[in-house]
């Protein structure tokens, strides 16, 4: 099996976003995605909980990883779906994703987000999406992640 | 009509997150809501086009300002969907939100979001969710934002 | 301009979950279609509103419908999500599409549903959601409506 | 451990359009639904597959069982989100649903859709949501399912 790992891990690293937000990518492989990003007073609303705009942001890239790793690696996020369970502070926010189906130009994922403290980790939001092959430049019907 | 744009603003500036974002509150009022967030390099992804994450983070706090705007100051997004219609490139995003429908405890809103280059704003991704009012702090169920 | 109606209305006729609902093509134009159903016993929950099925089943049709009348006949409802905001009594439900993006190969429609009582129209639901060209059937990625 | 499977069936048979729909409740327990609908000629759109509201009905409402089961008898369904993987054809459709997770007054749960064919069941949509308890009749905010 191929090493996905280090090339997920440089294509993350050239998302200045994800950089600014301190995004590490976990786990990379067939069909499935995890992103980490440790929790700092930047990353929060004003009632000290980590601000949804960063689990959506999570949820989004981790879905787009896991499209990708089936489909290729120039991807898009076509949509996608968020429920938000529970406030999320602690250590770090954990955002696990997985392919629900892989059709030819698009893949349906689901993430799952955690709030992890100290070891511990409490499911906090959910989201579905579906990510798209991306078509040639001139094409793009949907925003390139 | 009271002014809100002035508390609404507070409001932003006292989320760590929509501080690092460097959005900023253009209207605020009964129903509606609208958030500029000027275009830098940090925001962007590998492509460079605006990260969806910046769009998705855009969408739930707008979507969650209009909200808070008739169910009062202490609201969480419950849930939303975004599509993405477009890249984003240009000086600005635009969010601009409205609530659709009010109900006693929670308020169903959509949210476009525009591309604003040299005075001209495209169309590039349209949301939609539900703003709920905060429970006691010890019952919330949902992400504050 | 060529006329929508008369074969959109043909389409309707031969699905015969459609037929089986009552439902009715009352509008259908370019980026455009609003559907009608009588309200009956047969469509409503334990309570005596109409059934969420009916109303899902309304979104999901105007949606397609406005979405082919831009991408062509054969197309299909990838995604969609639809928030109730009230019960559904009265004469008839009607369902109101319209394209907010076309892109080459899948469109986004919003629909706005509304319960029809002695001629007034309420708000009781909103969706939001994608409709794509169907590919050759041995492709389908998505389910045909 | 009480006896659900009866309650739920009669409170499925007791929705007109569940009857016309010809469902059935397979499984009901704390957190989780299952139910069946026999795929017959009326249920079909154009092209001979299951039309798309007849699953979408399937998911509004397991995803409604499942999230009564641990709510209550007395629930809405106030959103959700559906992605169609596959045309469905067959002999029965399945549907699916489990709580993620449950809050004081709502649910979000999960549905699975599966087309059932000679004992083989293929993934062909799935779907997430949230269920509200029902408030009284006169706060009701959202569709009584």
């Amino acid at each position: 099996m191929p090493d996905m790992l280090g090339p997920g891990r440089r294509i993350l690293a050239s998302q200045p976003f994800s950089v600014l937000l301190g995004a590490e990518l976990l786990h990379f492989g067939e069909g499935k995605a995890e992103l980490r990003i440790p929790i700092r007073d930047e990353l929060k609303e004003q009632h000290g909980f980590v601000h949804g705009g960063v689990i959506s942001y999570a949820a989004d890239n981790a879905l787009t990883f896991a499209g990708g790793s089936v489909l290729g690696v120039d991807v898009v996020t076509s949509e996608f779906k968020i429920n938000y369970l529970r406030p999320v502070q602690g250590d770090s926010l954990l955002a696990r994703a997985a392919v629900v189906h892989r059709g030819r130009t698009q893949a349906v994922c689901r993430c799952d987000l955690f709030a992890s403290e100290q070891g511990a980790d409490r499911l906090c939001a959910t989201a579905q999406g579906t990510i798209a092959k991306l078509a040639t430049p001139s094409e793009g019907a949907s925003q390139t992640n």
